[in-house]
């Protein structure tokens, strides 16, 4: 169903619908015992909850698809990622709360090492400190070229943003991709972008000459041109009042996207839950972000990402307290420790509602999740499903 | 696969099949014993057909949607109801078996009663009986306007059917939906509507003038301006010759809708049943309607729709003894007894054919049927499935 059908379908209630999205929450079985990182934490509070309610696995972009974190996060929010590409330029600088306004086009940057015939040797520049990335951040800011910032992000990493009237984001890569090969120019992909390849470039060549003394980095590549994608906001979509709490600004930012109430907080599931106590009241959708476990299956950590699914079970009681008409339980794609990075697989899905009709399922987990009452479906349809259960959508038809 | 491509596909051939549709089928748990109206029914036919037969849940429309009748007849029927719409007064004049011609534009109305101020005090004026509405249409089928007939229905509403030429059905609706508010003009939605506004205007000008002495029903509200849906012919697409056996009205106009027979009966499932046995020779698709489960379901009573259920099951012997190489089981929608009215949760699907794969399903329940072979899915592909099952479908592509 298109958001133009959902719209009309929406309705305003006073009932309250509560995500818990527990980023890179699916995973694949440890070799010795055959169970995932969900599978074999002790998770008594999820399997209660999974007993009540309705589970299955959800397909964040599409099945055998890895989905970045925009992908997965917009599917969840009721968005189709196919519809909505959220460039990479756009995701940094929402990774480090930089404000980008309607018209700007922002990139990824990376410093990196280039040898004397200016080929590229490290495209990290043997990843320099977050300290360092900031004091050549202050090179590059005084080039003299208008509009034009630069704000450091961690290690290699930063963020240009060009400012100015009539400016695109069609611009191919400056970033080879690869070691031993020249940067290259950026080239306009649409006749409109012209002027915009000629800055950016302009800048390339200044912060060569600004980096020429400097070891490791002294070259920079550019990647991800982008500008804002423009949503339509769930307040109007779906007429909800919606608020995400999420310990990283990338998050709290794709939020914002989609015209929640972005609310910080520390990082730890603890102040998570700590923080969405606070607003409870005030909202009638919430969704609380929980970074730790992917980042626990990036490191392929497999125990670490056992024991943050564990300390986030524990804190599950404090959510049912708070009596949300609808909790779902879920991620925005699995980061199986085994892979050390995202990957394709389904992720668990639980759903707990008054309204739900349970299945048999016992235990919060890949195996037992594939066997239940929802099946295998897009995540793309959780929007919906929650609403449905909260009561907050219109019969379709006569 | 989309109607054209299954127009090339399908066959005509002398196999059957027969479709037991019983209205709002799908249930929610009760509370006491976790089992659902269909799971709590004895229904020893009903699980005998799924563990020789094949199992699964339908979406009528899509996951969280709940479906008003004319759409989840439609998939049921093969097309897709996000691109047919029936509009609310189309169904109001299938419900009362009132003749629509092509060009007309119907729409439901509901006697109300407004205070001194005009404004609406109940939308429904106090349900005035059957008899009383009838008695009120007749005046205003006195009115003198060229082309208008107003038709009862049950209690407080009516369809008003405008006759003409160039008609529009791109009307807003002139009931308010609430009380506290004045009744509205009805504004033309495009230019070519704006004469049948005048005249829909004209109408309920004269109504409240012709109802100003009466009590409590003194004015009229109109919404669901619509025109007969031109749906391509079931016996076009699908090369069949089909039938719909129906005791209410609406049903038979649906079928009628898409080119189907529509035998009325009487409202018992045996009576359905007995109408089945004196066409079954004639029609090679034929469906049957059974209301009572969807009545028990908008009642709330759950008892009820449990012995409907039961009633249904012990009719099922006379199904199969007519030997049909298809027969499929399933509902429009569900209607839970908890709920009171349509639901979004998908519907219980059965097929029990010599070329179906059975599942594992011993039993015919929601929960059963989630773990069916043929999963959780759109119940616009029934009707492909059902032909297939059939060999009513030539091979697609080389």
């Amino acid at each position: 169903m298109t958001l133009e059908e959902l719209t009309r379908l929406a309705k305003p209630t006073p009932s309250k619908i509560l995500v818990l999205l527990i980023d890179g929450l699916g995973g694949l079985p440890h070799p010795r015992t055959g169970q995932t990182e969900l599978e074999t934490a002790f998770t008594p509070n999820l399997d209660r909850l999974a007993q009540g309610g309705i589970c299955g696995l959800t397909e964040p972009v599409s099945p055998g698809i890895t989905p970045g974190s925009a992908p997965g996060h917009l599917a969840l929010f009721g968005y189709d990622p196919l519809k909505f590409p959220i460039g990479r330029g756009i995701m940094e600088a929402l990774g480090i709360d930089m404000e980008v306004g309607p018209e700007d086009v922002v990139a990824r940057g990376n410093f990196c090492t280039v040898d004397a015939q200016g080929i590229v040797r490290d495209r990290r520049a043997g990843r320099i400190s977050t300290q360092e990335c900031a004091r050549l951040c202050g090179l590059l800011g005084g080039l003299g070229l208008e509009g034009v910032t630069v704000v450091p992000a961690a290690e290699h990493r930063f963020v240009l943003r060009l400012r100015g009237r009539g400016l695109s984001a069609e611009l191919a890569d400056t970033d080879p991709r690869q070691e031993g090969l020249h940067p290259k120019e950026t080239l306009a992909l649409s006749p409109p972008a012209a002027r915009t390849a000629t800055l950016a470039n302009e800048f390339v060549r200044r912060a060569r000459e600004a980096l020429a003394g400097e070891h490791p980095a002294n070259m920079v590549l550019l990647r991800g041109f982008s500008q804002l994608a423009h949503l339509p906001s769930m307040r109007d979509v779906f007429k909800l009042n919606p608020a995400i709490v999420a310990g990283y600004p990338m998050y709290r930012g794709l939020g914002k996207l989609v015209g929640m109430k972005a609310v910080a907080t520390g990082g730890s599931p603890a102040e998570v839950v700590s923080a969405l106590e606070g607003l409870y009241q005030d909202h009638d959708y919430m969704l609380i972000h929980i970074k730790g476990a992917d980042l626990a299956g990036e490191d392929g950590d497999f125990e670490a990402k056992v024991h943050i699914l564990e300390v986030v079970d524990s804190l599950v009681p404090r959510l049912t307290a708070l009596k949300p008409e609808v909790l779902a339980v879920t991620g925005d794609h699995s980061t199986p420790a085994l892979l050390k990075g995202h990957s394709w697989h389904p992720v668990p899905f639980l759903l707990s509602s008054p309204w739900c009709r349970p299945d048999g399922v016992a235990q919060f987990g890949e195996k037992a999740c594939a066997l239940g009452g929802l099946g295998r479906f897009p995540a793309l349809e959780v929007m919906p499903l929650v609403l449905a259960h909260a009561l907050k959508l219109d019969k379709y038809g006569a």
